[in-house]
């Protein structure tokens, strides 16, 4: 693991998700720029080899026998590129936080290496790891929606309602679309994701809802998706009082499906006639897809650190060797769209929020 | 009435209100195009003037000393001019329903005539007369959220999902922006009546689910509040599996509020800490705007027809000469505005869902 | 309309619902015991005949060509018997408010006198008339839940959580059993209703939340049914915060179902994999039961008003000589057993909380 | 681990409680009683020692320097005794699945053992360890709910609905009470952890509403806890179509509560007017009861594993020597008491629901 030392949230969740199903051991890492305070996080991990600095880690655990199979990249959005390369081209895997990096050509570069080195590049939007969002996923597949006419989705959280000091914020370190970088990719993935269809176009009005804030805080897009059906996508952390906001509600000609972020263990389905059925986690009756990444069972809710878990297992799946199962977890070809998809939207910006039409998909 | 014979529910919607409080007489009326229906219908109603032709039914009750104070427009969208002039230059009072005409020249029109003729021009746009809608809008000016920094309104309903043969998808009667006239502007005059801006340009893509549909049965719309904040308002019929769907999410600086027509009795407020607080109908602590339109009291759900109803009263009040209170219905200006909202919104849908600004109000 | 004058939550209620469909005219009356303030208040109801004495007016109605159908008597429990009795021997139908009376001698009695004088005595559970209870009822019926294995219904008001000075509080005037008379013949009834089962005995606690407060403000109830199958009633006006409360779940081989007064019109199903489905009011699949009293449509919220609204309705036919219908509303008989459920209660209290067999149904 | 082979779901959650904060490694164990699955699915898990017998096992780890700390018992009720006992008295703490053991004798004897070896005798009631519980324990203690006036909690689970094949069902395995001893020990721990009250006497009505069942599934009981208030307890694996079916509902006379398994995160506060707030785990305001164990943060739901991994953070801050904390992990006084909740119902059962009278607390 590179970053996620102490007070780091997102790095402690990575490191419970490693270990809750005990597939994973934290044999090394650098969990910060203090050599000293990164050791005793080390020590208290009982992570047995700390290094300095990303090349030298990369170098050596390259070079080891039992060196690390993939590292974990949880550090600012401005040192991923450099930190991810340095990995992959010693031929090791990488799971690096999203967004993948600040602009494309570099997204798209990692790709690039990824695939030549034959590692894996892994991006973790966890959202799509729930059981629930991948029976949706299952059902969009299997028609049982009909054909998708439209998509709402939002990832508008409240964490940042008020001013805060954070390199999220700096947009030398985030770029200035932070309602996008940080949520609306989430929002972004999981549409993709559950309805297994692409963007064509974007159009984006970005604003700031905290005054004197020097980046966008708030994000307002409409897609057109590459069935011609039209979509939204509201990204914030502003939206005073939300907790995690993330929630995507895809309609279709025979039915409708939503999930929440707060209630992520249930799926609404919506049918015509305006009778909605909550389907559970752990219902005997869903797909393989969500039985497969349930510990417990009806009744026992799962939260963000299993979803997390799930995403590591799949990993595992692959870091063995495995073929990535139909639905599994997103890939830097996923992390370079979402990429493509923070400058889209600030390309709109700048036009009075025209319509931007994506590259074809890599 | 003008309207609402067998079968029509709108108009049915009106007698209940009408009838609820006991405020009110249907004293004479039209109800359909075929007079021995409409006298049929009428005589099950206990209306005793029936008359063949709304010219005739204005010349006739404006000259009766116990002529009616007030009619219900409640016929198809494209007659409303005509009708609600006759009567409004008759000296008769008018409710009229949304759109108040297919185009704001009209619409200017008729607010013009009620003027000089000093008749009142009511809107049944029955949502702001929701108890907890005009709680809402009281906390808002009393300030308890701070600044309103974005709104997110939504009318998304199912209940034209499929195909259906109906005079509002006929773009000659109800024009092409049918999702606009028909749901937008409830759910745009609800975002005006809580938060007591205005806007002052809209982006809207207009945009068809049901293949095949003549008319635009989908909207998504961003907004700029006259306080600069952005917002955005979605109407559709065609949201599979929705109910009525309309919903309302004000964000302050120091609260945000969320209103659900399906649970109409409850308001939400969130914190910034990620609390919140559901308000019931009924709480002996809520403002007099919620507490002088609750009939029975906390938990006794009061639902459409007792909005409605308490537009009734309002009205009522008014033609008794009353000065309308700060928190009422809306009037001819409120008709207006929405007609100039829904042609605003084709003007951007021909230009690529470009900027439009709103003229300065009248 | 004897009793509800002003300030009587319960009396304007009745008004309302026989409002709403415009139905019924309210044509005479006592609005209490001061005869200046009962005849101003119905003068201001329209109301042409005022009376001084429920004897008086009995006599003068019955004897008039005009006089009323029916009288709604909603005065405090210890006048019911007398009052009715009045009526009903004069040969005018009556509504009276529950329980019925004090004891089942007195009860048993009004049901003996409405037959002998072929009137109707009917008894204003009124969430029995809700749509989705009479669906409910219907389902059950249908045996679309299979045989019925448990039932836990609650009426858990918090509406006197603190001191409160009111005849309901006398146990001179509503007998000592208050919350069993009070809101516990509520839920015991709307048991009955659904499950289409009486119950063969009780067992009960009977306590006191507030402390100093001279009645039983708390019961909690265990029955058994009619098929042997356990239930269980909770029935309190203290219960801290709470709004209305009362709710119902009712537990088959096949399915349970559950209804909730604060959000009546939806119904919600859940099969035995651990998955529910959300029936709401207006959609088209429901039964006809539902859908006759079914005013606006899918997505518009009906109430407690129109659910009293529709006890009248089914009333009217009833009063135009119409067989009632299967799931109709309740009448003596149901009052009676209501009283005896009370009388029950106090039994099993005094004894420990003992069981105690009801009398074969009347 | 003795018990939780293949298959075991109670002991796949106490093994992935463990993994998830990295405090525990799992060192020996006997995962069923054939020993060569055992074996093979030990070193799947990655389990050194692997024993035949636990006798053996408790002499064994005992013998060793690097013996195991504390071993988990996930076995069937009736072997619950005979095995804690040995590990106990070779001076290893047991985590020991609820009911302690299906007799309060043997009970009573482990907590006897257990404090003169000084080792740690823990019993998994899980729920008490979910943050919001743990929150709303506090706010108990700190008086906000003023004096408690009545508490409502059910463990109505769904998951034996049907006919089913298990020793649960055996009442040989585990007593004929077996809806009080599977489910019901936990809703009573959970109110007795979040009043801090104690039960003085308890009425018990068993039933049956599976078919041919040869235990009791269902349970309707009524307390009276320590300060004199009323409680009920419903205890079910037959409520068809529920999940798992935990919640509970605290009354004060100036505030109420409710905490609900399926939505662990939140907590709801009612007040006396009627409105009510829903805190949020990780928001801000939180006691520090629920801040120490919330991993990640407010919108990041934390579900069954968290909460039993939270349970094995305290034990292990016990096993290093920490005095426990206020609000800490069931232990063998609190599993004894739930024996004797079985038992006292058994008894009260046989006496037609009489009241049986608790024993002073040990």
């Amino acid at each position: 693991m590179v970053g996620g030392g102490p007070g780091a949230m997102i790095g402690a969740a990575h490191r419970h998700a490693m270990w809750l199903d005990n597939q994973y051991v934290l044999a090394a890492g650098i969990f910060g720029r203090h050599r000293h305070a990164s050791a005793a996080f080390a020590e208290g991990l009982g992570v047995e080899r700390v290094y300095d600095d990303y090349r030298e880690m990369a170098e050596q655990e390259a070079a080891r026998e039992d060196g690390v199979d993939v590292v974990a990249v949880v550090t600012p959005n401005d040192t991923h590129f450099e930190i991810a390369r340095a990995f992959l081209e010693a031929g090791i895997s990488v799971v690096c936080e999203k967004p993948l990096t600040n602009d494309s050509d570099t997204a798209a570069a990692l790709v690039t290496i990824a695939e030549s080195t034959q590692t894996i590049l892994a991006v973790p939007h966890i959202y799509s790891a729930y059981a629930m969002v991948r029976h949706a996923a299952r059902m969009v597949r299997n028609g049982e929606l009909g054909r998708i006419r439209f998509v709402a989705a939002e990832h508008a959280s409240g964490w940042a309602s008020a001013q805060i000091d954070q390199w999220r914020m700096d947009p030398e370190r985030g770029g200035v679309a932070t309602a996008v970088a940080d949520v609306g990719t989430h929002a972004f993935h999981l549409l993709r994701y559950i309805t297994g269809l692409e963007a064509t176009r974007v159009s984006a009005e970005l604003s700031t809802l905290v005054p004197g804030r020097p980046v966008f805080d708030n994000a307002t897009m409409r897609l057109t998706l590459s069935n011609g059906a039209p979509a939204t996508v509201w990204a914030t952390m502003a939206a005073t009082g939300h907790e995690h906001g993330l929630r995507i509600r895809v309609f279709g000609d025979d039915a409708s499906l939503e999930w929440r972020h707060e209630d992520p263990q249930h799926l609404t389905i919506r049918d015509p006639d305006g009778g909605s059925t909550i389907l559970a986690q752990g219902m005997g009756t869903l797909s393989d897809d969500a039985a497969r990444i349930t510990r417990v069972g009806l009744g026992h809710p799962e939260g963000f650190l299993e979803a997390f878990a799930n995403f590591y297992l799949d990993l595992a799946e692959m870091l063995r060797g495995q073929t990535a199962r139909e639905l599994s977890i997103p890939t830097g070809v996923d992390g370079l769209i979402g990429v493509r998809f923070v400058e889209a939207t600030v390309t709109s910006q700048v036009n009075d929020a025209a319509w931007v039409n994506f590259p074809e998909s890599p």
